[in-house]
């Protein structure tokens, strides 16, 4: 388990914060492949995510520019799980486009 | 369990993605100490956090502008904390400061 690594700003993080319903059926793989398309898109820099046992859920992915953030969001699989999403697997969510200005790392022992 | 509710943009998210020590002493009272000191600083509009069972954990505040953050940066027991939380809580972060320059949120039923 590791963070995302990125280049030095000006870049841009998309925020996702969501809350789950109890339908669990399809979600993993569902997740898993945006996972797996995410990382071959254009521009793509990295990703965090976690989900708290209490059911707060956070992603935030990377991006070069708005540009390929508006790419990934028209690829195809990519809608159809986001409208599967809406349907099936979220209570609520919000999302934020964030430029990032600023960015630093600290590790144990550098 | 509720995500954060925020005004219109642009306004200001602090992105702080983290990995944890095994040393959880005094952790948890440090940081509802936190939350409850950040919900009192000026410009504070909001705060979502997720840590997941396998140890990442994302925590996204939201702020008025840079200098709330710069100003809640400097704060004594925040900076206490921040000393505690590089000497013993944590293994690795990222701090990311990004301006959000669109939002969206949805719910089920909405």
């Amino acid at each position: 388990m590791t963070l995302s690594s990125t280049p030095s700003p000006p870049y841009y993080a998309v925020i996702f914060t969501s809350l789950r319903t109890d339908d669990a059926d399809g979600y993993g793989l569902t997740a898993e492949r945006m996972m797996e398309l995410a990382v071959e898109q254009e521009g793509f820099l990295g990703v965090d995510a976690a989900r708290d046992p209490d059911g707060v859920g956070i992603t935030v992915s990377y991006w070069r520019d708005l540009a390929c953030i508006a790419s990934w969001r028209k690829h195809g699989e990519h809608t159809a799980a986001r409208n599967s999403g809406r349907q099936r697997w979220y209570r609520c969510f919000s999302l934020r486009v964030a430029k990032v200005e600023r960015a630093s790392e600290w590790a144990e022992g550098s």
